[in-house]
């Protein structure tokens, strides 16, 4: 076989590297951009630089931000009194898109995992109890929305614990069946949650 | 909703519209690159920013390129007097992979489609009756190798027509069952064409 490009090899290859992407794929996608205007590759280009060159963390609540502290921070009418803790920033813009919580967010980064070594200290659980001390923040309620597998267990349950004495209200988004399915198609341990979880209706 | 990072929202509109991305897909790629080093992604940057600066297309076989002419045609060992037909660069690269395929290549640059307003002249077969007529490349076979649709049935039978006069051999790569494939899984076609071009056992 004989390359004649070693620079769309290349490109190949960096692209292949992204999470879901196979080479087929990977080729596609770069023969696609050598079609594409100049322009338009440069934009691309760009904003994947801009990802690592212009985006912050916010420094109160860590989600991923353009100006520190970020939008949500600093807005106002979300002075609510109500921190949702949630893993990741992405965790964040979904629970935006459902354009319903009117509170502020936590980020912690991470949840604790003793197979993979993160422990308490690993995440932003002491900046989470600071913010609950801070008498600007007015604290009042925490919706702890972490994933519903162990180690998302395990960190609400510890977070729960360390918060306890400060009197704050603790709570945990329902786990249950989702809208739109069917009851045949879910599996034991959600609809077991679902049972556990059951309000009067 | 608010948006925290205009530059996230940015990078991901951008991912979001290369080819068989949806925007779930770009979300998780701009967050994957989010948390890779600046190293990494200014590579990824990099790679397709020399996409537009680096590559050529060489001026013998119209193939993507570092150095013009390629590697393939500037290789001393591949002049056999055989040339494959292809639509696209990309042919190029799948038939390469093969390993089996001595000769060089001419990319069309596309195929005759009166649907898509693209007629005989749009596409480079002026170029390739110019290297039919060239006694440096001693042409001797014309392989073609285009897709079996309808559009690349019409360029290769135009490509035969035009090519006669200069008594050069042209042959066309067999269609027929794919290798591993079972006879009630092929769709009529295909099977006609299998039957068409049998060959004795």
């Amino acid at each position: 076989m004989q390359l004649t490009s070693e620079t769309l090899e290349n490109a190949i290859e960096q692209l292949a590297k992204l999470p879901g992407m196979g080479r087929k794929t990977a080729q596609r996608m770069a023969m696609h951009l050598l079609k594409q205007s100049d322009d338009r590759v440069n934009q691309l280009a760009q904003s994947l630089i801009d990802l690592k060159t212009k985006i912050k963390y916010c420094s109160v609540c860590f989600t991923v931000t353009d100006t520190d502290p970020c939008a949500v921070c600093t807005n106002a009418k979300r002075k609510t009194g109500t921190i949702c803790v949630v893993e990741d920033p992405k965790d964040v813009y979904v629970i935006e898109k459902m354009n319903e919580f009117r509170g502020r967010y936590h980020v912690l980064g991470g949840v604790i995992s003793p197979m993979e070594n993160v422990g308490p200290n690993d995440i932003r659980i002491k900046e989470l109890i600071a913010r609950i001390n801070d008498e600007d923040e007015g604290v009042e309620e925490l919706i702890l929305a972490l994933n519903p597998d162990a180690e998302g267990e395990a960190t609400s349950f510890y977070i729960n614990k360390m918060v306890k004495p400060f009197g704050v209200r603790v709570t945990r988004i329902a786990h249950g069946i989702p809208v739109g399915s069917e009851l045949e198609f879910i599996d034991e341990a959600t609809l077991n949650r679902a049972f556990a979880g059951r309000v009067t209706f």
